[in-house]
């Protein structure tokens, strides 16, 4: 067995160095949602495939620590390796630190080692103290890299062409934010860890990360200097030669991305970071380090009028092949034609990649028909998808990566009859997400005080579903971004006029079906009167609602208004660039209700 | 100038002591939200009334802090006295700690009195650390009753008639729920210092404080043991004395208020407190003191059976009260009687002191007509009240304390035509007031996630109001409680069945008119199904709403038929103990819309 004879060799290491523990995280050493293959370490590891999970390995144990949503997944994969499942967000649950200093309770000293660059600073303390505070001297082994020793084909550092994009606002320009901030923060530097914020501050691009057009790099901005660490060994590619050669002219200093390590333990000042791993936390050392939130996280979540514009077009480009998708299913379905999760997927890709500027999806397609889209992070398998039947609801999210913006879009669509809970369902999320869309609101109210709003008439018939409500987005970045969103926990981060945010309530009925629906929509301002400033939204995605599902009598006159009326802008936008066949079929299907 | 010879007799005695700064706090040492005379220090010493202000004296300055409900009121008490107000609230905000440092940059010693009893260790600890991060050396002089030396006639620790309640569990139940808590947390002792806790863990009751039915007092409560400091000096009262044998039979040790000081500087072993005065937690110690979240706070917001059914008791007559008040309203008007605002105060609350069981109002009423509306604390004036006219808006927020439980109620009533834009208020108002009441949500959800619910009619239209939508009530004890509310501030304690809570949107046209509908809501299961568990709302409140100014086109179906179905319940349970007169009255004023 692949993954019990890995974790023995791990073992052969910690008794070789005397280590009581290896942590080893699912993170990279940017903290991104989405790691490259090379620090998908925990899959290495134990075969476990989800998106969040931690493993701990002792002589006599070994566990994975993952939440709710994989539980069903991980006792799947884990069969037959040995790894326990340690079940979090759960009211039971013993987090890892928690586990650690019951483990070894009574030990007078403990050694923990980790690969110190994909562990957050937090967690690492936390585990110290832990053991500390029960009289153990914890000591945490941080060693880069540290499955090195019995990863033989462990993939590289990914390298992928680099090139700049025009947001409307130069390089300079957004240095020179970070400049100002700096000053006023009164620190020497700002290290940036986040490969997002780099990606944005520097007006850079390349698809080091699946979904994620983004640059593996550090960035180190002082008053007068910037330091990008994004070299690496052997890059031939012309594009990339020239960006690199812009960049030096913007006087910016192009380093070696490993020497970001040397870089950190010998630098001369106070250095402003977040969400730092263990490893440059340590070498910075606390008395030069300032944490702090990045504030660059706040500067992209408002987009300016070139990104508004870019959003705006390529949501009409993306909308004019969500239509031809459309429509094709409608199509194959009324032609008894055998078409199966995966090849739906296929096809929508293969019109997205028809657009100009197509830079790939934004992530993962799901296609999801009847019961698969009862799972809301069901994963479409290549070989052996189930087919699509002409009745029932077909769920379908995805998006596309372009030059000029970022989409996301859920649409769930009756490939024919449909039950009545089916109908219901679909309506009350309809409900929701038009209750959200047609919200008014005052300047900086957060989005966890609008989220009822979305649920209010699934609430009223005792339905719910269990993930967030909305997310923002980034501008040709990742299609999730902070820090904004819509959601259950109490995150205070108020709206403003220029955010882009996801508009995705939903219901999931195990082994029967799913519903989703979801428009990106960008915040803009209301005005302001005697009560003061107003916001509401705008529905930047372009693509009609199926109507025949729905149950026209559950909806309020105002909600039926703004379908009506978002149908007739569909139309409208999309009309021009449609051929006759496509522009016949979205006539019927945006014909008011 | 009254106020200006104290403070200069204050000054006279810091050259004396040495002292530069004295701080004077609107408190009391128990936090109160209402303090009884004697500790309305700051209105003695500026004539400021507001609810909410601390004092700042230095040799060459005087400050008083107050928020935007005040500023108006605090700009025309202050005049001539040589207070400054500083505003708190506003962006610009300078509070008192930072004051302070400010004030006293670059100064080596700073003696700052106050009087620690009426201080949180909080703000206390701020005041020292910001002066210390500068570099001065801070003494904090707590000085117990520090006005006393220059305040002569100032009034005693009030002692009122002690007598029990029984809401269907014993004090030594109660008790016991301290001491399971207390053996979870480790600690030796808990003191409560919370008016409201102490009252309800003792079920005794009092009038030490105006409206609030508290004896001011703490209570130490160890595995074995509870002490209750209580005893003032001269009590000669029969029903007290049977009180506080029957507490010395359930075990309690009563002991001498002031002896508190004593024994918590003597106290052997930890002692959880929360929120504590700076006085008594220097005296216990940090090696001692552990602060913590009172768990009384969490347990009395859970009414019991016998609580609500008391609630629903004295809600019932409540409204007979207010049913034959508004019934008099009407007739006065019709009349062409003169009523001022303070007349209809004065009558409504001889109405209430004919309820069997009525111990007093719940706060001062709210009386206002037209323009007086507009101010939501406004503060009714005795001599020189509005008249009311036959025409237009009026405003009453009122409430009782009964020995089975605390109401607290606002009627908006038309006495008169009224215009285009009061019934577009009063009908959004309205909307927002049954939405909230007619919600459905998961069992925990926190009320600010609640809160949009009822604002959102009133969003559409752009307009809001500042205050919160709901508070907790306290059963016959303060009429605002926490820890649950509604409101736009991210407070994240969820909803439990057994919670009362108001529910009052409203909204505030200076010059013109105000409107706000408030009834009391109980928070009641709604059954569980595969989402989940579902609470929902039934109102306590009986009393109907005025349907005159109310514009029907504009509701929902929904609203309407909650609208009806309300009014229909409110006939059906007062109509039994009404006279002939007022039942027609009430038949007409709850007619379908």
């Amino acid at each position: 067995m692949v993954y019990a004879d890995r974790i023995e060799q791990l073992r052969a290491m910690m008794r070789n160095r005397g280590w009581d523990v290896v942590i080893v995280t699912g993170s990279d050493p940017h903290g991104s949602e989405y790691p490259a293959e090379r620090w998908k370490c925990v899959q290495w590891l134990t075969g476990f495939t989800g998106e969040a999970g931690d493993v701990v390995v002792t002589l006599d144990h070994a566990g994975l620590w993952t939440d709710t949503r994989y539980f069903i997944q991980a006792v799947q994969q884990l069969e037959g390796t040995g790894v326990e499942l340690h079940k979090m967000r759960v009211p039971e649950q013993v987090p890892i630190p928690e586990w650690i200093r019951q483990k070894f309770s009574g030990e007078s000293e403990v050694y923990i080692a980790l690969d110190g660059l994909c562990v957050g600073a937090g967690f690492a303390r936390e585990i110290k103290s832990g053991l500390n505070a029960d009289g153990a001297a914890c000591h945490l082994v941080s060693v880069p890299n540290l499955l090195d020793a019995i990863w033989a084909d462990r993939p590289g550092i990914p390298q992928t062409p680099v090139f700049t994009v025009d947001p409307g606002e130069s390089r300079i320009e957004r240095l020179g934010r970070l400049r100002d901030w700096i000053a006023e923060k009164g620190v020497d530097y700002v290290l940036l860890s986040s490969l997002d914020d780099i990606a944005w501050t520097l007006n850079v691009r390349a698809s080091d990360i699946e979904y994620n057009p983004l640059v593996i790099s550090f960035l180190l901005v002082g008053p007068e200097t910037a330091e990008w660490f994004v070299l690496k060994d052997d890059v031939e590619d012309e594009g990339t030669e020239k960006t690199f050669a812009e960049l030096r002219e913007d006087g910016i200093f192009l380093r070696y991305y490993e020497e970001i390590e040397i870089a950190m333990s010998e630098i001369d000042g106070s250095v402003a970071a977040a969400d730092l791993n263990y490893h440059l936390s340590s070498l910075i050392g606390p008395s030069r380090l300032v944490e702090t939130a990045s504030p660059v996280q706040a500067w992209k979540a408002v987009k300016n009028p070139i990104e508004i514009g870019g959003f705006r077009d390529c949501h009409l480009q993306d909308g004019i092949a969500m239509v031809r998708f459309l429509h094709w299913l409608d199509r194959c379905m009324q032609n008894d034609r055998a078409v199966s999760e995966w090849d739906a997927a296929v096809h929508l890709g293969q019109l997205r990649a028809e657009i100009p500027g197509y830079q790939g999806d934004s992530f993962e397609t799901i296609s999801a028909y009847g019961p698969s889209a009862a799972l809301p992070h069901y994963i479409t398998p290549k070989s052996g998808a189930p087919m699509l039947e002409p009745h029932g609801l077909y769920l379908c999210d995805s998006g596309g990566q372009y030059l000029n913006g970022t989409t996301d879009i859920t649409r769930t669509w009756a490939l024919g009859p449909c039950t009545r809970l089916e109908m219901e369902d679909y309506t009350l999320v309809l409900r929701g997400h038009i209750d959200l869309a047609s919200a008014v609101f005052p300047l900086g109210t957060p989005g966890c005080r609008l989220d009822a709003l979305a649920r209010e008439p699934l609430w009223s018939h005792q339905r719910n579903f269990g993930h967030g409500t909305g997310h923002g987005v980034g501008w040709f970045l990742g299609v999730h971004e902070g820090p904004q969103d819509v959601r259950q926990n109490l995150n205070g981060v108020g709206f403003e006029a220029g955010m882009v945010v996801s508009d995705e309530p939903g219901i999931y009925r195990e082994g029967l079906f799913g519903v989703r629906h979801e428009n990106l929509l960008l915040c803009v301002s209301a005005g302001s009167n005697d009560f003061g400033s107003w916001l509401r939204f705008e529905p930047l995605t372009l693509c009609p609602f199926d109507t025949a599902p729905l149950l026209v009598d559950m909806l309020t006159p105002a909600e039926r208004d703004w379908l009506n009326d978002y149908h007739a802008l569909v139309y409208d936008r999309l009309r021009p660039y449609l051929d006759e066949s496509d522009a016949d079929w979205l006539r019927g299907r945006t014909i008011p209700v």
